[in-house]
């Protein structure tokens, strides 16, 4: 790999070959080598049920191939054609209400219907087949954001057959989901149905009956899909080993186990559409825990807008520079690529004011194609720099989608705790420090770092509770949150005081948990030593009683005043930390100040608030990345001997300052 | 019965013995001594359409009896097992929006389903045959929770049999329902459809064309459920005449008209959970209207949370002191059991999170326990000292299911209007001073009353004019407001100006109701003689004339400025007062004080605010039960002899103050 | 035509017939001398398949022919029986969801329906026949308030039909729905399924992956009720070929694109609830688009209520006065008749509380039956002095449903525009300044006009940029917005920088639009020579690039501060105008206020605010309305001789004062 990949979706099919002139002409100039082709191409080439037709898709390849760009192939079965949901119903879903869906849309196949499994099977087997031999396709690239749910009739055959296969006997399904609670004991298999608005669900996704079998149904369902993708992956691997394979993520995906999926990709790709401007934080923890999926490994920015999307409520375009900062972060934070979604804007249809590189002017002294083409020539220039680098983080922070899914399905204690805005929360805090975090999954080795934290990791599993302690026993940091240790895999209570498995490890007894509205407010005290200040909770507040553990801080209000909300247990060489509210940002950022004082980590380059400081390792050498997020210039003071990539300026020793305009990018060598 | 029930649900099944010996040992040490089994044993019995298996149920049983508890035997037919959705489809509902159920949840049977009514029939027989020579059984508890509706064939079917019933022919049924409007003529039965949202409604329950239509299906579904419950006591009561019947009731519960029901039962049994902490004024309500559906005779509070529930959005756990609170209040209002859902907490599901008195570690140094313990002393303590007592409230307000259900499914005037809120608007103004209130139907007695107040009475039947003004003319108060008195009971519209039948006893003339929206205030002023202030009012202004009577108020504001808002009519030896539009709550406080004044309605003990005061009374003895409510100690002047029956206290005459702590509760003996 | 039309909707057939000699009577006095008859008659008259009973239907027309009115007769189809439902339940509707709809509420038929066309059709025949020698019948009045939308499987059909007539082949229509994007290719009719929440919508009906096909299915959905229309008027036409037919519009309805319906009405009528008190602007406009739907022809007001709606969720009465000035606001903005709905109340169902001239009591001493009678005395003096009167605007704003369909299904760049208020917020500005307006559409002829105004005039269709660039080369103002000129008439985008096909016109180039929320304030500051001020903009904001053009504005804040927000291009004789962003009110109050004066466009009687003032020309007469929409008098000042109608008092000059009451209204002709 002697650079990293720009470019992105390219969907030249859409237009007139004199476009696809200007098009090259611009990707030149840019310096644009990458291209991902074919993403909705089915109903183009596949025509029929025998009939497929690639005299347009070679003509778009074969001048990718002229021109010299890269391709990242599409196998096209994101959406199937109108004709295959007209012969072959079952290819279409049923939602979550029940309805059986008809053609439209997109990613609208059912993930175990018969017609779907072989189509898009074929699908992949004849574009390995027609375009294995190019040698600028440099990945495959399956199906397109993979996702949804259904729940139909050969869904819900395949689901008792999972369920078969993972149980063996009903009699382990009925313990397993607790089947004796109101009624539901299963003599035959053939009763069960899809947990959904019609049978175990009250209207809402989140509010079911009977958690067992919803989450089974969720991980059912995550493998279903998942099946689809190792199906087009097979084909793929037996016409073209060399080529890696991969599908585009969508970043923190609540239907999908990426933890589960990643062994099956070459590599991991995902798209960057991040919710608002202020989402430096989000997307950072994001990228780590792509980065995460695969230990460490680099991975694909596959998507992101180069200015503005169209699917939202309001679309606001990104402001000057917010392209590139984005695009440096994505590299800052282990990706080996800057792709767009995508390279001209369609001209009718739901992307019709979708951003895209070239608009529908197809001019090019736009704000977008001058900034896109400038940070193309700064690719351009670090060529391989750090390419493949990886990051050497001494802090995790524990992802776990079976969590998710059970938090957040669960009746009480609050339906207000959401699962993704509490890691925010937590990586939020840790951000401000500058400090290099990875996300790991429960499954993870922990022996590498000093700082464990794991919010509401609701399910144990694999052991966890004992390697964990292992890990703190050796001297590690561990911390955790109400809600914690407290359910095993099949979402049934731990039989103990909470925090259940974990009790022993945090040297606390929980017996009551109170919950109230967010608006209802308590706060705690911080009372140990060396600790001061009082910070809001509110939403859920544990009772703990200290047993073995020390109280950091405790209640301000109500009657549990005065018990522990934040508790600390010194265990062997290390530390285990419970948080027992949902406390203010405040508060954590203090918290996490004092145990990375404690760890001695730190980022040995100081800077003002807003610069993000990220770096890659290779070979040995050091690429530190800063990034300026904030509306005005920063400065950071240097720890040593420094080289800029861009500008090839040299920094010659510790405390040397740098500036850093409004929203601009420094990259270092360290040397 | 020689003393208050104390116990609650109970569902051994779902526990390993070891853990039943754990539980009983509990029980007696906290005087636990009422167990309802098998509420949702239907599938755990039932394996088949031909097996049963009682093993486990027997043993269940065995165990109470051998520990001396007494049973409230449930029928177990609150769902059915999943076999019976899957071989008899015709269990599951069809919901409000046309779609069929498959198997899940609970409480899910269709009340008309031939399966349904066959199976639950049988099981009931079944239990009785098994069980019915169990001396400790206590009651027969049919069912759990009866709810609900479904729109299916099968009620479809029986709601035309049920019309034809009623109605006789179709020029009937075309005149009650006004069927010339909007082309509705019937001229077949055939032709009627169940009105849910793929016919008469408008995607909500509360917005239908046709309110005749709505309104017999509202009563259909309750009568369809309610002979569910008929058909299994009957079974029950051939097997065991001498065991009561009872199902759980759920207090203020629009989709059943609890009146038409209570005569069914033997006695009443009801379920409370309060929306939130600040409810005392609701439970109060709701305890005398479930005694007001058999006209004052005791009943049972069946289930109360010992700690927090579990399916709200959040769960706050009671505070110290307020279970116990909470369970006299159910007492001071009439009940002769304190009974909880449930003994031990479920390991799974969606109930995993749901207060019990034993949680998942199964310790009894819990709270929750402590508290419960000490209540269980208490009570046996207490032994059959008032048990079977009853009230001798001389003020009634009237509860009309069918006022309720028309006044919401009402187009027009106003859906802003809610007939729960505003009884509790009502009785909230009353219950500030401290007197005994009935809840009563409109058909029953109101000789006994001084006072009689009918908010939001929409619906005139059963000669309720001619009844309330003989209680007039005879000296009676009597009080109703807005939208009272203006349709049939088919709900068309009186032909006259409003308040229709009403507005002889009332002396006023109404053509225009004037309604807002609630943020938009007017406000009256008093100005009847010895009436001061004014006070704010919104959604909904009758511009009153007033005839016969005397305006006592007149609104502030708008074109209808200086017109009647209140008015009074002295109407033979009694008087009727009229509330023409939605007041603030201290106008409701003063009116009521000075009505309770004149009627010399009053509570002879002093109390501060935040107490609350009820009485019961038996062979000829008073019992005082003084509530505090507050957040701190209150006290009461009181006003004789009296003895206190949980610490045997004597107090020695009139004016001797008396102390209740923060939460606590005093009851005494009127010497 | 020799008076206004005063009266409306009466349905006798819900009544026995004493009540009708008290409606006649009533009648008299209020010189109430039109009546709508029939509009829900279908289930009354025709019994079954091939029975029509026309005993109760000819006693009401007797009666009516007998006491002298005219009548308005309705053919009834509006709401078909039960039986018909029942044996033919192809006529009832599929909805948006996918649900196929039972027997209900009314409006209720799949306009594609075979057996709703052979039955509309044949009941339309069956009245002509039994009544069209009726020599009081003034109109036919088909169906009643044509709507809503069907996705059954018989539209499905006839939608395939009605592509197949306009795309003539498939190659066409993929071109026109750009069905290469999302793998949308169809090769086959059969394929093409109608677009809903279970094919190309994202649940919502403003949402969805395919433009092109959403909006031929409004379309289509729009003719295949005309198509209705047109079989009912061709039956009748065919039996009374001199009296006129209508049917009776809903002012801004979105379904059904009025201006391709006009030319099918002999005359437009309309239904006037405005959605509250404050709704003066929003009806002139409403009126003058259905003034405008016949190039300025009168119209009828077919519908007001004369008190209250019953339908919303609170409903007020309308104040004193305020029926009668609104009902001179209809006649001032062109209608030639005043009508209500309904003649008397009904007693049951929806409508039951819905305002009435009679109400439940049938007393005609009431408030509304006051009002009533004063306007049917003031009407009958009127006579016809203005009946047939049309406007002379010389300005016009241009209404295209084709825009504002595609303008709110689109995704991106805003869900927070919204066509309706646009037109409102716009109209307003002018309304301030008593000018008379007319609402055109896009293919009417723009020479009689000075200012031409088209906010969000999304689509480009019938070489309307090169009319107005005529229009303007020769004098003409024109002014537009964000938004506009920029798809063709398959919603795809116009191959340009924004805006499209009016950049020429314009003068200035947009390569971006930026949208926030709508809280997220920006503002703009007036540069250019004479105008002034800043004014806060939001929710969208177009980067104007000033070419030939002037900038008028610029934005104040964020990136783009200094870059033109609202631009003025000299074109040849004329200006054009643009307005990039959403600017609060007072600045198009400024704006206007500027290019009036320098059109010389005014108003000559000078009013305070909250006065309207609008002319009807007749044979050379002008007659002046001067309406106060006021809580208070206001005064205006005359700038000629008048003489008033209703109090034939002379006004002898200008410069004379006349002081309107609150609510009041002066009728003025010019001497």
């Amino acid at each position: 790999m002697n650079k990293i990949y720009f470019g992105g979706d390219y969907n030249p099919e859409q237009w007139p070959e004199q476009v696809w002139t200007e098009d090259y002409n611009y990707f030149k100039e840019a310096e644009i080598d990458t291209l991902t082709l074919g993403v909705f191409s089915w109903a183009l080439i596949q025509k029929s049920e025998d009939t497929y037709d690639f005299t347009e898709m070679d003509e778009i390849m074969e001048r990718a191939r002229k021109e010299g760009k890269n391709v990242c192939m599409a196998t096209g079965t994101a959406a199937h054609p109108p004709w295959m949901a007209h012969q072959f119903p079952d290819v279409t879903r049923v939602d979550f209400e029940g309805r059986k869906h008809k053609f439209g849309i997109r990613h609208n196949s059912c993930p175990n219907s018969p017609a779907y499994k072989r189509f898009s099977k074929k699908m992949a087997e004849k574009m390995a087949e027609r375009y294995g031999d190019y040698e600028n396709i440099i990945a495959w690239h399956i199906n397109n954001e993979y996702g949804g749910s259904c729940y139909c009739e050969h869904c819900e055959a395949a689901f008792r057959v999972w369920l078969k296969k993972k149980y063996g006997t009903l009699d382990k399904l009925n313990e397993a989901w607790n089947t004796k609670f109101w009624s539901h004991i299963f003599y035959d298999w053939e009763e069960i149905v899809a947990p959904n608005a019609l049978s175990e669900h009250y209207g809402r996704e989140n509010v079911t009956a009977f958690q067992g079998i919803t989450l089974d149904y969720m991980r059912f369902n995550s493998d279903s899909i998942l099946n689809n993708f190792i199906a087009e992956k097979e084909v793929l691997k037996k016409a073209t080993p060399a080529i890696p394979v991969t599908t585009n993520f969508m970043g923190m995906y609540r239907p999908l186990d990426y933890f589960k999926w990643a062994e099956h990709l070459d590599f991991i790709s995902w798209d960057n559409y991040p919710p608002d401007m202020q989402s430096e934080a989000r997307m950072a923890l994001t990228h780590d825990l792509m980065r995460g999926l695969k230990k460490g490994k680099p991975f694909w920015l596959m998507e992101q807008t180069p200015s503005t999307t169209a699917c939202r409520d309001f679309n606001a375009v990104k402001r000057p520079g917010v392209m590139r900062l984005w695009s440096y972060q994505a590299v800052a934070h282990g990706s080996d690529s800057v792709l767009f979604f995508q390279m001209r804007q369609s001209k009718g249809a739901s992307e019709k004011y979708h951003g895209a590189v070239l608009d529908h002017s197809g001019k090019t002294d736009t704000r977008v194609c001058i900034e896109t083409a400038k940070l193309g020539q700064e690719l351009a220039k670090i060529g391989d720099a750090f390419t493949g680098a990886e990051s050497k983080a001494r802090i995790a922070i524990v992802f776990d989608w079976d969590s998710w899914w059970a938090v957040e399905i669960s009746d009480g204690p609050s339906r207000y705790i959401s699962y993704q805005k509490t890691m925010i929360d937590y990586y939020k805090a840790l951000f401000h420090y500058n400090v290099d975090i990875d996300l790991i999954s429960v499954d993870d080795d922990f022996s590498s770092y000093k700082l464990v934290i794991a919010p509401l990791l609701h399910m144990m599993k694999n052991n966890f509770d004992q390697r964990i302690e292992q890990f703190v026993q050796k001297g590690g940091t561990f911390l955790t949150t109400y809600l914690s240790g407290i359910v095993d895999e099949n979402d049934n209570a731990i039989l103990s005081e909470r925090p259940g498995l974990l009790k022993k490890l945090m040297g606390i007894r929980i017996d009551e948990t109170d919950t109230l509205h967010p608006d209802d407010k308590n706060y705690i005290e911080l009372i140990a030593d060396g600790w001061e200040g009082t910070y809001s909770c509110d939403t859920i507040f544990d009772l703990i009683q200290a047993k073995e553990a020390e109280a950091v801080a405790v209640y301000g209000d109500d009657f549990y005043k005065g018990m522990p909300a934040v508790t600390k247990n010194h265990f062997e060489a290390g530390e285990a930390w419970y948080i027992g509210a949902q406390v203010e940002a405040g508060f954590l950022k203090q918290l996490f100040g004092k145990i990375l004082e404690d760890l001695a980590i730190q980022n040995p380059i100081n800077a003002e608030e807003g610069i993000e400081i990220r770096s890659r390792f290779k070979d040995e050498e050091q690429y530190v990345f800063i990034l300026n997020h904030a509306q005005k210039a920063r400065k950071a003071v240097l720890d040593g001997v420094y080289r800029s990539l861009l500008d090839d300026r040299q920094y010659n020793g510790s405390g040397e300052t740098i500036e850093v305009a409004a929203k601009d990018v420094v990259i270092l060598k360290k040397m």
